[in-house]
């Protein structure tokens, strides 16, 4: 292998030499990690970002391995020196420390066994330093004997994953409540505001800016229900279930133990699935999880496609809302804003279908007893998260806090509409209201005046039947009011 | 519009005239569709499948406009006579009756409106004729002054494909508990199986064929859980809102009273959306509800997949189970048996996995008020469910219940298997372990003879510790079974 | 087997009794289907619909035994009787008699065998019969040794799927090309009409409508002339292949024998596939295909998009065009015209996206020497074919070709926009023009007269500068317009 | 906005200030972008990557506007001074320089804008420093007069990717080619390994190791064809469109001049599209050749499945090959080696067709003059790009080349076969092999002895039929090796 290691662009001057069963090589002397980590990091030289993208991860597999050796101490299967010094390289990773160490690609093989034995690896080598060993002392605090003990990678690394989704998803979750509350907000602002209402983009019927405003704060606060229904299975974990689900090398009790001190470590009601087996080979929860995620991007997109649409103009469009300008929109046309912030909500929406469909593609790959492609799973449900999460909040501060209507406008659209004549139907009919409609389009009269010209209702009925308010809110009218 | 009728395919000698604002058309007489549901038939020759297909649509548009005329009745909306001979229509239709007069395709321009008004038109003639009117006597009842009082397309189409699709779904389910159960059996007839489980298809550690069967019904035992989870979100319906939400040309009790006599005709616990404006231009639960039909068909995909796998031979495969041999597998080979029935369960997965796509987009190109590409969510919608449920049901009844094992088969390869060596991991060390394995391999010895020859364990020792049981469920062992 | 003979749907009094390696079964007597059918509509009861619905694979599956039978004429491997009888049947077939004997449903499991089979049955019984013979005399002509003779459905039936698809996008092709043509009759009707162009939904800088229609008849042309590039590979096929493509069972000389009469039978430019292993197993050209009706679908689905965008209104939006009334837009909304064309295109667009997921999926999903899955691979393809031809006929007839246009209302927008100020860049700066526009913007000035005020040019510089058709046409202009 | 300036995290104590039509802001000193970068940088906090991730990207920009200033000097609209400055800025970027400076989001709303405008500060900037003046002295050289001078971001951007599209895709092919000759090299060296082909993992007929990995080469060699093609289309520019497709300010002859510098710059056959409206719009040729890649990503997957399906094992799999071992393949699981290579290329793929759905929907999105979304569409064409040259390049040099075959083995599965009874069909009928190939099943015995002891055909026949390497090579037998 001497030539594959004067050839490794992680190599310093100063080194340890590791083995593994290929053969020894050299590794920096100051990395955590080791030769394991090497071969990942030379075999998947796919992105160039490494796993340390993901401190929440990190993280969770730090309290994983924290959990493991707890509940083996507890067992009788480590002894205290071990788990006190393992026990502190966790909390260290937890708190954000030796974060760079976590070097291999997040697109790699082997089902995240590469991300597991960089994470026993740098958890032992800190365990060592903490014990006042050299790095590399294996035979002191080994990372499969001692790190990894009672777990495999099909275990610890689907658990971390749904511990870091989780958590990723309470971040979404209090970005979409910001989100909402703003637009609930608008909603209240903009309550008597008459407007046009449309359907498949023709003029309908009238209504608020505030109903059409509320109906974007209520369609995300369905999203926000609809995702804590479907982040409680991602709280069933497979810890204890080892290699294939049947919990080789674990004490009966380990199971037990080892989810009770995750529960603790990370403060989430998590439970031990019933069937480990399954479990074991199981991305459902991920697919239903992203297809969740994938409703609130198609909502976010809907909401984006009609904030662009209501305020397009200022001339030539819609023109019925102001999105606050954010940058100059071109670099030609002066004086142009653009609608950039829902713009880039849009696209986070196009990427997250379009994860929603890998994660899709690697959940159905899974053959037999595992699910090989889980590293790309986490990788598109993680970039799914956060682009939503800043999506959700710079739509809220960059925009909807700071929309204005041009409300004389559009009441004065409302007057000019022909889509009134609805309410006539329960009155004259749909066939004779349609001969109105059309003879004022035709004639660019108001549906007002024809209806007065050809004595089918007085003023007084017209202005009661035709004022805007009551068009858009029939339901606040009194129990029974065309008593016709 | 001389040329158009005298061209039009579906003239024939005897017919009545309607007439809409475009012009005249001539019917034929024994038609009860009209005026619009000819011009929708020829605006929309896309398939060639007409909505016929979907009788559960039909019925469910039927129980609305009953429900309907019911609520205008009992708010005195409508007289008793037009009442009684509404419901009538209805009720033929909710039996069955009547179905090939629903013509226009199932993919449509209109947000649905040509579906509804294919309703109102073949209700209203039906109703005439109770009435012993003559078909086109609209000025005795009317489709959209009676029949669709107090509706609009926009509330009518949506509740009666979330009816349809609540009434396709329990099709669904029953097919997979008879799926789960099948599965279920299978466990329990290989509970003694023991095999060489595989992660990455690598010979890993024991398990028993039975898990691997189990595993598949809480499979389908989960999926049948998130479908009922997601199924009450159909269950909100927007009755009442009419064209954009805000109830217009409703009594105020009218979305309240229809609500009520749904619930009682289709014995579905509906409820009114709190928000109308929001639900009628909502496509959330049917993005939902598709997704997890999406999982639903990844899991079923896995495990066709898998059965194809362990199934793969006879004689240069995997060779574990049998499926039932179903018909002659080529046309150039004799003997040849394919596992067809899994075949075309994959290919109704890709297929579910397809429509939810097109659902996912056009519920993300819906505008402002209202989606208007409701009929494509519809028809992939449908099309999701009954192929599944046909899926299911061919599964369980053409493959599962006729599977056989190998069993001395797998039993041997369990003995010669290496992964064994993982059991030896907290008596010998994983790096010693390791050792055994590779020797193992490369000299194609057993792991036993190498333990036993390198004295690491007595054979009373390892005929208990290797005992394919004890390897396959640790978890049943007593309490402390490594006391090492 | 009795129970199972009793239960079948398909029996009639009148049977004849045919056998495989399961048992016999009763056949009706007038079926020209067989046995091996028989159980393909028992093993796939998914969608209800039979091949039968695809005519053009039908007589493409014709085609290829006709050719097939011609070659092993010329080869002396049998004899000019049965070659007579077969060619005959297959004759009949291609003619569109029969179409109603192939009853194997569309979705099915063993990679065609099922479609295969039924063709051969259903030949060599209405070979049988064209000798005088009962249905089921297949030691007179054999299904299997006779009309599948040095075939394997393996090589007939992705060549009958490529000649069928081959065929069927002939028919896109001259609906395309009817769409363009109509497109492109807009282009030239509008040539004048000046308008307001928008990028990003803003005002943006004059055009005129005949650009925008132009622009989208040299979509859809080059999108037939990217169809055409893809469908040169669909020719390539691989007949002669037999099971996997390594032509097990064929005489040397039939591969070329059979591809030259299947080049004289259907008229196309077919060829064997340079490698038939690949040929065999390799779905490629079907994947590439369907990304390509998935371009035009894209653009298709924009063009529709804006076309009711730009039809919106008639008063509270962009006002535009004028689409024609093609029938009632609402059962509540009086005198309501909706874009129903359009939306019936944006929805075929939807679907066509959806197949291409599918086909995907199911190419990705093949394995080793087969892909199994071509059958849900075929029938979405078709769906695509077939849906997008109707969708771009339907549109050029019943839109395209009624579109009327308000120009006075288009060249009124021109003059009151702000987006002319950009020609003004060259002259007084981008940060001068810039500080015109925000000041025309919040002033509801134009942009003239701002100019003007300001003595920034004289009023006939500016009437040259800012004639619309000038600011739509600036290459239109003289070489050097702009002498600054 | 002294509030907003106050939180900038960019900016530092040294700082100029800058101002555009929202205010004025404070820019780091050292900083060559401004005004117009750092309102990007604050509205758009999506990813964390920046655009200076695509280096290509970048210098492809440089590219652009190098070409720009030239042909605007070429026809006297900027002077040699400025000309100057400006170019020196355009090659400092061009060989890399100033990467850093390219700070903007790569998802970012705006249609490409402050990418663009990203450019135009940093070139205008390094500009200034090469005349002596300080940053920011935009008077001297602006920004948008300047540097953007007869360009808008709609005409620059697309431009810019195409150029940066067709650069990465050499690398591609470089690696596709390289992964081509591996698999080559493969089928040689397994030229005489003969192996039971299978077709829907049954076992089929007979077939070499060699033709395996020679279909697999031919499938990398036509996805290189099929990607050259597609590439011809992105060669397609529409600089001098400038805003929306009329050249809106500039000189007729500067779209030409410009392509032609442009092309002489990078060595691209680029051309100016026929039309500008619709080629500003069209995102068709980004959709085919994602479509394109989509297809690669197939192919690949297929492929690797494959691969892991036939080194499955080592005892209780198929057993074919083995695939060089590249690290441990399970922390639990000593001496267990897994597919790691294979894995992770499949997962790319899936990323690809996610990516894939993503720039469709994209593309779909678009409307009217500019589509909005192209920033999501570079990124998932540059993450396909660049992810799937490391998957090939990896799959190539550290799986393929590796791979060895277990010869002996899949020669005596030929022998052990029932698929070889295939070859008697010809001599005995399809029926009669049927019993011979379900007995030799149920027996365990084989087809050999069962044809022998029948007396269907002598020792010396069977002899020359069976060989497997004429089984496998039927085309390679003389004329007429099948006397009957």
């Amino acid at each position: 292998m001497a030539e594959n290691t004067a050839s490794s662009p992680l190599l310093t001057e100063c080194s340890r030499k590791e083995q593994d069963f290929m053969g020894s090589r050299e590794i920096p002397a100051g990395a955590y990690w080791g030769i394991q980590t090497l071969r990942a990091v030379e075999n998947f030289p796919i992105t160039g970002t490494a796993i340390s993208a993901y401190p929440g991860l990190v993280s969770a597999l730090a309290q994983v391995k924290h959990a493991a050796v707890l509940a083996n101490f507890d067992l009788g299967l480590i002894d205290a020196v071990k788990k006190d010094a393992i026990e502190q390289a966790c909390q260290d990773i937890e708190q954000g420390q030796l974060l760079d160490q976590f070097v291999v690609d997040v697109i790699q093989g082997g089902a995240g066994t590469s991300t597991n034995m960089n994470a026993n690896e740098v958890i032992a080598n800190r365990a060592l330093e903490h014990l006042g060993q050299a790095k590399g002392e294996y035979s002191v605090i080994h990372p499969n004997g001692d790190v990894n003990m009672g777990q495999s990678t099909n275990d610890v690394y689907p658990t971390a994953i749904k511990i870091a989704t989780i958590q990723g998803t309470y971040a979404l979750l209090s970005a979409m409540a910001h989100l909402r509350e703003a637009l609930a907000r608008k909603a209240v602002e903009f309550d008597d505001v008459v407007k046009v209402g449309r359907t498949q983009l023709q003029d309908a019927v009238p209504m608020t800016l505030g109903q059409e405003f509320s109906t974007y704060a209520v369609m995300v606060d369905e999203d926000e229900r609809r995702i804590r229904e479907a982040l409680v299975h991602l709280h069933e974990i497979n810890l204890g279930a080892t290699a294939i689900g049947t919990g080789i090398n674990t004490h009966p009790r380990y199971a037990a133990e080892a989810c009770s001190h995750l529960q603790r470590l990370t403060g989430l009601p998590l439970v031990t699935a019933g069937n480990l087996v399954e479990a074991t080979q199981d991305c459902g929860a991920f697919v239903l999880f992203s297809g969740t995620l994938k409703r609130v991007a198609v909502k976010l997109s809907k909401i984006c496609n009609d904030l662009r649409l209501l305020s397009s103009g200022p001339r030539a469009g819609f023109a019925e809302i102001n999105l606050p300008p954010r940058q100059a929109g071109s670099s030609i046309m002066p004086g142009k804003v653009n609608p950039v912030i829902p713009e880039v909500v849009n696209q986070v929406a196009f990427e997250v279908i379009g994860n929603d469909l890998t994660i899709t593609m690697a959940a159905e790959a899974g053959q037999l007893q595992l699910n090989a492609f889980e590293p790309i799973i986490a990788r598109s449900l993680f970039a799914s998260l956060t682009h939503l999460t800043a999506a959700c909040t710079t739509l809220a501060d960059h925009c909807i806090d700071g929309i204005t209507a041009n409300k004389e406008y559009l009441r004065s659209q409302v007057e000019a509409s022909i889509g009134v004549v609805t309410i006539l139907n329960p009155l004259i009919g749909y066939d004779a209201a349609t001969s109105i409609a059309r003879e004022a389009l035709a004639t660019g009269r108001s549906v007002t005046s024809l209806v007065l010209e050809q004595g089918l209702l007085t003023d007084v009925e017209l202005d009661e039947i035709l004022r805007p308010e009551h068009l858009a809110n029939p339901q606040a009218r009194t129990p029974d009011p065309l008593p016709l």
